[in-house]
């Protein structure tokens, strides 16, 4: 493990607790809850605001913009791409969650959309999406991982240099990637499956990492290292479903330099 | 209680764990978190989609259907109806929720329209949503019940011969009917009713039972038993309402075919 | 302390519990759960619904009409106006919560509008809100606060006044005013500032009460006397965010005429 990766991780969760980033998603109706509270356990400041008359309001005042197409419709699409010219416009790094990328085209067709059109710095999702995001003709079934990251580790690299994205893939083993470093990070925990809403919360970390790190693959790195750690940290009591998720909230808030110190488990290499 | 049933309904609950069938609902707003943690709980694979360019895809590939009326819109009733036409090409099961029929005439047509024109092969409801749907004029008072599950009983018989579906209505006691055979499930606690959604995540464990048991009548009656004994099993400690929802959760992962065994509450007659 | 308004919001809290009033909420997305749970474990009853042909049913039929517009779109404009005049026809009595006033020119105008033309009861927001309402040319960030209370007392007054309507300003303490009374409530708990829809839950005990007490000022009074002592005994054990959230669901379920005696704190003048 990299000792320099450590410290600028733990600078990196001091500088969200310290600026509380205003993070803008436009998520699905399943996860804002969830989201919206795993950002204030985490410190950071969430808002969820979807309506065409306001997305380039919000997301010119945040700190950066997530977009996850959980629960698809039109105009949600539409004031994606309000919302995404808006930021690009104001420089906010947008993070995307292809949520069910490859389950139906709608979802992998405006994924594909938001992938090329948007510009996200980071694209988060499992690895049955980012198989669908690069056109591997995936069929995924519901909106739960099919593959594994392994699977996805050469798409990833794919989408990364193609459209100069980092890419993330979660799994047991997540990997990141901008085509030129990857890191692998194997913090984490089986019970993060076992509650919805999950992979939509490390994006949500992500985005706000994202708002505070100028390069998006130390965002997304130290993001998915938080947000592993936070869940180990939740499972200490071999909890059940319902209690990992209140203690996967409680987690992101105890969560301190000396866990990330101990209990960080990455890998880099091209750098 | 009949030896058989405890034996089949242990199956049922092995099954679902062992397949982790897809169901997909289109569901309202305020529970979509909670019955996507309660199908993961339980075993099942949830997928929540309401875009009326999806829900074909999705409604085809899905082991069950639920379609619950909850909150309700114009575009969101369309894509249920067209869910619903593909489920029923693939011979998807489905299973409806008429959630405040009732209490206003946009649900009680809805509820209504679903019923005669979607052909579910259940449909899960509390004593004044039943009442409604079999026409009896009755006025609720929002989505709480107003009724025994004794006034219900007649009208679930009635709407079970008529539309030849299976009629599940939960309070106090349940009581399932297939128009022939009738069940008495006395599994629960009077916490279910002091947490929202409780109901609509019994239609959804019932979704899920209905994608691996062929007879509908025996997948609502494990549903509602399974569900039944978990709510029980998160009563243990007397907790409070907020904690009652979590331990809901844990109860739906741990319950054991030794459980099921020890406490199914069940008579049925008519077979 | 004024021990009148004890003994009054003891009887308030019996009340809401021996009537269940049925509150209709036009909220949004990101709190509609827990809203509905608030409630539930308050003792009220709750239906959330938005659609254009049932609000006025719904509205008509409740014991107070709830209008949130934390995530606001055309149609749930439309649809909160509507069940307006439904509650106003009905005597049914309003509280607006104008989420994110200042924040964009949407909720801004969506908010004063709603405040001149729907005609609430009671109006509950942040400081910056309640600064946007009455047209300082605020430009918040978000939906988090970035005034105190004491900036937008003033503010509070003036629409008082102007619009006949109850202001509750909340935060670390809170203020009521109807214009002619002013009360100070310094109930409640630093966290609940960590979890999402803690404000939304205020505004909603504030409709529970206000359905079972005539006077919209000693309806917002003792709303936030219960919602902050609640607060305060969810915060009992040292929780972190997500845990507090769980068990202020219980201490709204367990808060006692005892725990109201000794814990509240309410000063009051003008009366």
């Amino acid at each position: 493990m990299n000792l320099n990766w450590t410290d600028r991780i733990i600078r990196q969760l001091a500088e969200v607790r310290a600026r509380r980033p205003l993070v803008h998603n436009i998520t699905n109706y399943v996860v804002m809850n969830s989201t919206a509270n795993t950002l204030l356990a985490l410190g950071a400041s969430p808002v969820m605001a979807h309506a065409e008359d306001e997305v380039e309001e919000l997301a010119a005042a945040a700190g950066a913009l997530v977009l996850n197409i959980g629960t698809l419709s039109e105009r949600w699409i539409a004031a994606m791409f309000k919302a995404a010219a808006a930021a690009r416009r104001g420089k906010v790094p947008i993070v995307l969650d292809p949520v069910g990328a490859g389950a139906t085209q709608l979802r992998t067709a405006t994924a594909r959309r938001l992938l090329a059109e948007a510009r996200p710095a980071i694209v988060r999702g499992n690895p049955s999406e980012i198989l669908a995001l690069a056109g591997d003709g995936v069929q995924a079934r519901g909106v739960d991982a099919q593959h594994t990251v392994e699977q996805a580790r050469a798409a990833a690299t794919d989408l990364a240099c193609q459209f100069g994205v980092t890419v993330a893939v979660t799994g047991p083993e997540d990997t990141v990637t901008d085509g030129r470093r990857v890191a692998r990070v194997r913090n984490g925990h089986p019970l993060m499956a076992r509650i919805t809403g999950s992979g939509c919360a490390a994006t949500a970390v992500t985005g706000a990492f994202s708002a505070i790190e100028a390069d998006p693959f130390a965002a997304a790195v130290g993001a998915l290292v938080v947000f592993g750690i936070a869940g180990e940290l939740a499972a200490r009591d071999n909890p059940r479903p319902g209690s990992y998720q209140v203690q996967l909230l409680d987690a992101l808030d105890e969560i301190s330099a000396e866990h990330i110190w101990e209990l960080t488990l990455l890998e880099t290499c091209g750098e």
